[in-house]
C-alpha cells in the first residue's frame, strides 16, 4: 500500500559514513534511503556576544539544501539575499533538539556549530540531520575528551529524530518524499534514549487527527528511534 | 504555587473586543490577561502568483510584535531589514491553522490576510493570535456572504489555541510570561472544535518529558479551548 | 465645505489614554479623530557608539502603521525587508522634534526611544504622534526623576505638531484622510509652547501657494497646537 | 561675519555647465561655490506598473554623494545594502518639486528620472539638485520637442530652490558648510518663478525661531531663487 | 620541495564519480586530491526574462562553498543575506566558461544551470568546477539528445580548467591548499580541447612575473588540461 | 577598420585633470578618449578590524558607474541594494592591482581607500580606474611625506591597465564601446612600470584564441601601459 511497498512500521534503510569530511572536528553522511544529508560539527573556541563570560558553551544548528537536492532546482537562498522561513525553523529546531543531550557548563566556554547540508532530499531531511547532527557532535566531543580539553563528558545521552503521518488513513514510519506530499497529517518527533521526548510535531494536512491519532504516531516513533539509536551507536564506537 | 495564584488548569481572562479597528473588514483586540493582540483581516481580491487561476482562495498570517510589547524593548524588524526566524515560524503556523478549518475553494478567488499585532506581551502570543484569527475571519466572511459575494460559507469549524507547560514539575495551562520563562516544557496546541488537533508543538526546555506529560498536556489544552470556543461563539454572534 | 462638516479652524476631538501599556515607561494611545496613534518610551541606559562618553544623552524616534491601519492593506516593512523613505522621513522629523525640547545633558547617559506605532490611520498621523510622543517622553522623565535617577527636569517646554492645508481653496486645520488626500496644499507645523516653530513644513500639491498662504497655514497651526497644549497638560498632570 | 565674508544675503557664484555628459538627454553641472552636482535627466519610455495606460508620465528624482565629496568619507551606500533616510527624504523632494512644474499629460506615458550626484559637498547639495535637475530637464523636453515626440511644452514654468538659516543670530543666504554645521535654523525653499512656493522646510537646530523669523528666512529665499532663475534662462537659452 | 612531495608538473589524483545525485539532469562529484565538488546540471524550460522569445538558450552556474568545507568555518552566506565577491566573481566565470563550448541556439529554449557546491576544499574548487561543470552538462545535454528533445549536439567541444603558480619561484601546476596560500603568483586556464584558450586569469600576489613566466604556466596549464580531457572522455564515455 | 578610425595599436587621447575635488588627499579625473573616471584617494587612520596591530597598512578600491555614464540608464545600486557581481569583480581587481606596488609596512597603520566613479563610460573604465587611481594614491601619499608623517616613500612603482582584444580577426589596442560589444576576445592587462605584470585576464567571447593571440594582446597592452605611464609622471610632477 505504500509507494514504497515498506510495511506501516518498517524504516527505510539507514547509511552512516562518518568522517566525511575532513576539516570537520566531527562529521557523517546520514542516509536514510534517498535522503543523504552531510552532518558536520564545528568547534570554535568564541562564542556569541550575549554568552561570554557565563562559564558555559553553545550547541547551535545551520541547516540548508542545495538548489538540485530536489526533484525541480529550488532557489539558492545566498543568491536569494534570505533565508526562507522553512530554513530557520528547522535550524531552531536542530540547535534546539541537540541542546537537549548537552550539559552546556560541561562543555566549557566554545561553541559547537551543526552544520546540515542537504545532498540529496526524499523526504524526512529536519529529522536525518538531527539523527546526524548528534553523531557528529559525539566525534567532535570525543575528539576534544581525547586532547585532553573537555574532561566530564558534557553529552548526556542520544538523540535522533524521526517523521510520521497518516498516509491513506494509516499511520506510517518513516515517510518518504511520495508519502509526504500527500500525507493527511505529519509529524516529527526528537526522541531521547530512554523513553523521554524532546520535540513533538505534530500538524493535520487537510484531515485532521485526535487523540488517539497522535499516540499511533508516538508509538511509531518510538520504533524508529530505537533503530536509529543502534545505528548511532555503531557509527560512533 | 503558580506565580499568579492561579490553579492548575485555570486560564486568564479572555476579553475581546470586535470591531477595533475601522478600515479591516474583520478586526478584534483579543487579550489572555495582560497579553493583547489585534487581529485584523483584510480581504484582497487578488492571489500569490502561483494561485491564480485555480479556482481557489487563500488564508495567510502575518505576525508582529511592536518594539515595546516586551519587558525590554527590541528591535524593531523593520529596521534590522529582515524578520527574525520565530517571527517566520509562528505567522506559518497562524497561516496553516486557519487554512485547516476554510474550504479555499468555497472561499473563491481571493486572498484573506490575518495580521496579528502584538500590542503587549505576557506569554501565549502566538496562541492568542490564532484564537483571536479566527474572529476576526469569522467577522471578514460572514461580511462578505452578507454582500452576496460568497454563497456557501467557506469557514468549515472554529480553531483555537492555547499554550500549557510543565511548571515546576506540574502541568499548567495558559502560561503567563513568568511561567513560561521558567518552563520545563512549553507546548502550543491548536484545536478544532469537536475533538481534532490540528497542530501539536510541544518542546522540552531543561527537563524532558514523556507520552504521559505529553497526553496531560493535551487535556488542558482542551479543557483551555473550550472556553475560547465560547469566547469565540459570543464575540461573533 | 469640509467632508467632515467641520469648520476651518475646527480640530477633530483629541483622546489621550495614557499607561496604555504596562510595560514601557511612558506611554499613551492619542487619538484626533479615527486616526489613533500608540506611542511609548523606552529608557535604556546605553547610547548609540557615536555618544558614549559624552556626558549626555538621546532621544530618538521610531514610526510604523500597523498594515491594515489604512483602507487597503499596506505590505509590512518588516516583510520587504526595508523600511520606506516616507517611514524614515517621519522618524527622523519626530526625533528631532522632541530632542528640541529637551536639554540632552540633563537627561544624562541615556537613550529614551519613542515609538509611534500607527493602530488606525485618517489623515495626520506623523503630527498625532509627535503630539502624543511628548506626553509619553514627559510620563517617562517624571518616573525617572520620581526614582532619583534624574535631578534637573530635562524637559525644557511642551512640543505639538498639527497638519493644515489648503482645500478647496480654503485654508483649513487638522487634515482628515478624505481632506489630505484632495489637497491643494499640506503642511505640518511642529510648535513649541510659548510662540517658537521647531519645524515648519509646507508643500504644495498640484496648485502652489504664497507668503500669504504660509502665514495662514502658521496661524491655523498656531489654533491647533493651542488644544493640543491643554490636552498634554491634562494628560500629563 | 559669515566665515566666507559673504554679506547676509549675498549668494555663492553660480556656474552652470550643461551638456556635461554624453549620454544623458539633458545634463548640466551646477555649482554654488564649492558644491558641484552632477545632474542628468533620462527619458525613458516605461513607467513603473501603476501609472500605466492612465495617459500620463512621470518625473522622478534620484539622489546620491559620491563617498569622498565631504570632508571625511562617507560610506558608499551601495555597499552598505541599503539608502541613508537622509538621500531617501531628498530624493523624494527633488522628484515632487520638479513634479510641481511639469503637466504629466503633456509629458505623454514616459518617464524623466532626474538623476543628482553629488561631485563635491560644501553645504546645499539638495538646493543645488533641484536647480540644477530642471537645467536637465529642460533641455531633455526641448530636445524631446525638436524630435516631433512632445507637442505641447510640458514644462509650465521655471522652479530653483535654495538654503538660508540663522547663523549667529543673523538671517543668512546660501549657507556653505561651515555655516550649515553651526546654524541655529536650516530652511530650504523651493519657489516656482512668478512668486508661489512649492516646498518650504524649516527646521530649529538648537535655537527655535519666530513667525517673523520664518518671513525673514523666505524673503531672502526669494533673492536667492531671482538669481537662480536667471542663470537658468542662461543656461537653456 | 612541493608540500606535497609531487613533481611541478604532476597533478593530483583525478576522481569522477558520475550520477552523484538522483534529481538532476546530470552529475558529478569531481575530485582534485582532496578537492570535492558537487557538480549538477538543472535544465529548465523556461529562460531569464531577457532571452524570451530569441530562439536560443542560456547556460549559467551557481557557485558555494559549504560552511565547513575549510579549514575554520566560514559564515554561510545564506544567512549573512549576500554572495562575497568571490562567490559572484567564480560563478560568473564558470558560467562564461562553459557557454564558450555551447552552441546557445542549438541549445534550444532552456536554460540548464550548473550548480558548483565544494563539499571539501583543498586549493582549485574554481578550476575543479568547471571541469566538472562540463561533465554534468554533457550528461544533461546527451540525456535531453537521447530523449529526442535536442536534435543537433550543441555542445562543441570539451573545456576544462586548471590552476598553476610560481611557488618558491618555480611554476608548479595543480595548486593545493598549502602552496596556493603561500604562492608567488597564482594563475587559473580554461582551456578548450584541441589548443584554444577561453580564459586565463593571472595574479601576482606579492612577487610579479614577466612574460615568459606567463607563458611557462600556460604550457603548465596545457600539461594538466590535457589530463583532465581524458578523465572527462572516460567519465562520459 | 577601427569605427573610430584608430590603427590597431593607437590609443584613445589620455586626459587628467589632478586636484579634480578639494577634500580628498588625492584626486583625478582621468579620461581615454569619452571615458571619464573621478579617482579619489581617502587617508584614514582606522584599519579593517582584521589587520589593526599589524604594524602595516592597507589599500583597498571601491568602483561605481553614475546611473546615466551608459548608453541606457542602469539602476542605481544603492536603491536595488546590492553591489552587482560585476562590481565587486572590478573593486577586488583595483584594490589589488594597487597593492602590489604598494608597501604596507611603509605605509604604516592607516588605509587608503580608492574610490573610482565612472563619470562617463565609453569602455575601458576598469583600466581606466586602475590607471588614475595610482595618480590619486601618488598625490595622497605624497602629501603624507610632505607633513612628515611617512618617512619612507612606500610606493614601490608605476602601475597601468589597458585592454585589448579582438575585433574582425585584428589585435587592437584600448578598446572603445563600440568595439568592446563586439570583440571575439577582450583582455585587461595590469602591468608594472619596468616589464612585469600584475593581473592578466582575457576572456573568449564568441571566438577564442591562442597562446599567440594571447602573446600579441600582451603586447600591445605594454605599447599601451608605455604611454600612460608617461601621462602619469607628468601628471604628478
Amino acid at each position: 500500500m505504500r509507494p514504497s511497498g515498506r510495511a506501516p512500521d518498517e524504516m527505510r534503510a539507514i547509511t552512516i559514513e562518518t568522517g566525511y569530511t575532513k576539516h570537520a572536528e566531527g562529521s557523517c553522511l546520514i542516509g536514510f534511503g534517498d535522503t543523504k544529508v552531510l552532518c558536520t560539527a564545528s568547534v570554535e573556541e568564541r562564542l556569541p556576544p550575549w554568552l561570554r563570560g557565563k562559564g558555559q558553551g553553545w550547541v547551535t544548528g545551520e541547516y540548508s539544501m542545495l538548489p538540485r537536492a530536489t526533484h525541480t532546482r529550488g532557489n539558492r537562498e545566498a543568491a536569494r539575499g534570505k533565508q526562507s522561513g522553512r530554513t530557520q525553523e528547522i535550524q531552531r529546531l536542530i540547535g534546539r533538539s541537540l541542546r537537549a543531550v548537552v550539559d552546556l557548563e560541561k562543555l566549557g566556554e566554545r561553541q559547537i556549530t551543526l552544520d546540515c547540508d542537504v545532498i540529496q532530499a526524499d523526504g524526512g531531511t529536519r529529522t536525518a540531520s538531527i539523527s546526524g547532527a548528534w553523531i557528529a557532535l559525539r566525534l567532535a566531543v570525543s575528539g576534544l575528551m581525547e586532547q585532553g580539553q573537555i574532561k566530564d563528558d558534557p553529552i548526556t545521552g542520544k538523540i535522533a529524530a524521526i517523521s510520521c503521518g497518516i498516509y491513506n488513513g494509516t499511520p506510517v514510519l518513516d515517510l518518504d518524499y511520495a508519502e509526504d506530499s500527500n500525507a493527511d497529517a505529519d509529524a516529527n518527533f526528537v526522541l531521547i534514549e530512554g523513553g523521554k521526548i524532546a520535540e513533538a510535531q505534530a500538524t493535520a494536512e487537510g484531515a485532521t487527527y485526535d487523540e488517539e491519532g497522535l499516540m499511533r504516531l508516538l508509538r511509531l516513533a518510538q520504533i524508529g528511534c530505537a533503530q536509529i539509536f543502534k545505528s548511532q551507536d555503531e557509527a560512533t564506537k
